[in-house]
């Protein structure tokens, strides 16, 4: 019954989608009365199935269970769900979307089946996809899904040509980084970024907020231990990715509670800061940084602030360069479009053509 | 009342603004009845007074109007309108706002008090300013309402380093600058646009429509008598700005029905276009005339056409200088943001605090 599946997909929607955990939602029907539903709401955390199962309890015997994801057959954090559901005694199973997690991959169906159980797997799938973008795109790249955020003037400069660049959009534009900031798992930057701007890269909103990783691509060890980042490094956690074997240096950082990685390449930390647990990361970054990335085909979603004015001058904030033709530039897919107080906000996402493409 | 001087202003939307003539609606109440009601719909047509008290014939007698400009008191291509006022037998006329262009400025007022007429002024004067802000701007200035339009990458590129620039934008952005086209007296363009792209600067549609005036701005005439422009001269209008006296070349031009004036200036050019009834311009022009028409502030409102694509490379479309202070810069107040196809379609005007500033 579709009304039950899209009940599912709305508890799952109460989450927030962070990229190394699925957004889950589960719904459990008996004698067509809801008598149970859950969602998976944080990593670590119960699972969509547990909390329903638990809020059914004896009435799950003999019921229906509508999830938007392939209950899990390992133990990860939780024990199996697949287990839990056979163990309540649930009759038949509608499951939206099988997991593509290696770990998971129909095994978990697998497990229900030769439990007895009856299962039907495809109700909105597409809605169920829909729900875990950044997830699903991540298990496949084994990268973080990453945001980048630009703020440039009409004709894309950060700054004029004596250097001036405070500030380019206006108070209500800067609000909304902070916004967005507390959505992710991270925040990268490139070290002339710190050097030049001297960023705290924290979240400064009314309200609590977790503080997400702050990662800098350094490989000289050029950022300065009186930075910000440096200074709050036993407050809110700093990543640092380096090639220096300066053992002086190197201890400097450490003994003030930054974390030293090794540089080898960008496509290799973003590998590591999805391994350490990243799913979701914001790059704040200068011209050197985001030219690399979207060269690349590196960013998943673009949240571009402009400021309605034009800048002028000589040097461009994108270094690319295209030998054409035209057509053959990656076109991203808008989003949104809208304004925050006097500024533009742009959001868009990698074109879908590019999602399943090779890099 | 204020609900008939509303249905008067909605009235005057029924037509469309071309900046020389002011968009007016009006009508007539009598024992809280309406007895007749109008608008100005066209140039060189009957006013919205006019249509009003022919609607309202006998009835007009002791009634009251609403009117959402003041009545014209001079012989422009239609007789006065207040003397039709009084020769109507109305007792009272309520005035959204009094007539900035000089031939009027409380003239029509004048006119009606010393026939004895009730007159009240101000009520509802901000809508009905609204109703005509591009041909208010152009009384003041003496200049069209400029419109430019642009077409252009996020990162405000028109091509690759490599001269490839077909095309920036999708089709349905192709065909709603066609729709902007529909909307505007003339087009302007320079020189190097010709020469690079060879554009008809026509409307089309798939419905008819009347074809604005092009004009080029070519103080060299190096206008190839060749192309589109000049080949449809006969049927759809050019009028050419240049500084050159070679006869020959001229004569050239003239022949095959373009029209030539003296350039002196930019301003002057502005200024002229109106004298000759252009009321509303648009610009689709290359990097130097639209950074000159930026830089001199002549942009009433700019359509800002964006691919979602990063076109890199050395040279940006606009050429503008600025030596700070960043607050300095012309901020453009945001209209409405929305997609067109799979582009970005920004529309702005000159910032409020601009537009009764001095140039």
């Amino acid at each position: 019954m579709q009304q039950y599946m899209q009940q599912a997909i709305q508890l799952a929607k109460s989450a927030s989608s962070t990229g190394v955990n699925p957004r889950v939602g589960a719904v459990i029907v008996k004698d067509g009365r809801v008598v149970g539903f859950g969602a998976h709401l944080k990593a670590g955390e119960a699972h969509a199935e547990v909390h329903a199962i638990r809020m059914a309890g004896a009435a799950a015997y003999g019921a229906t269970m509508y999830v938007t994801l392939e209950p899990c057959s390992h133990h990860g954090k939780t024990p199996p769900c697949a287990d839990l559901v056979v163990e309540s005694g649930i009759k038949r199973i509608v499951i939206a979307m099988s997991d593509p997690n290696p770990l998971v991959a129909g095994q978990g169906i697998a497990r229900l089946k030769a439990a007895g159980i009856e299962v039907e797997v495809g109700l909105l799938e597409r809605e169920a996809r829909a729900l875990n973008v950044a997830f699903l795109r991540s298990l496949e790249t084994r990268r973080p899904y990453v945001v980048l955020k630009t703020a440039t003037s009409l004709d894309g400069k950060v700054a004029l040509d004596t250097g001036d660049s405070k500030w380019v959009t206006g108070t209500e534009a800067r609000r909304d980084v902070h916004e967005l900031r507390s959505t992710v798992d991270a925040i990268l930057t490139g070290v002339g970024t710190v050097l030049a701007d001297d960023p705290a890269l924290t979240v400064r909103l009314d309200r609590e907020t977790t503080q997400p990783l702050r990662v800098v691509l350094d490989r000289e060890l050029r950022t300065p231990l009186s930075s910000q980042l440096v200074r709050t490094a036993n407050d809110v956690p700093v990543l640092l990715y380096t090639t220096s074997d300066d053992r002086v240096k190197r201890d400097a950082f450490t003994q003030r509670g930054v974390e030293l990685a090794d540089y080898t390449s960008l496509d290799a930390v973003l590998q590591d800061v999805y391994a350490r647990g990243i799913g979701r990361l914001l790059v704040e970054a200068g011209p050197t940084l985001v030219t690399s990335l979207l060269d690349g085909q590196f960013v998943d979603e673009w949240v571009m602030y402009q400021s309605p004015r034009v800048f002028g001058g000589k040097g461009g904030f994108y270094r690319s360069h295209h030998d054409g033709p035209l057509d053959a530039i990656e076109r991203y897919d808008v989003q949104a479009v809208e304004t925050v107080g006097t500024d533009i906000k742009l959001i868009m996402r990698k074109g879908e053509s590019d999602v399943h493409g090779n890099r």
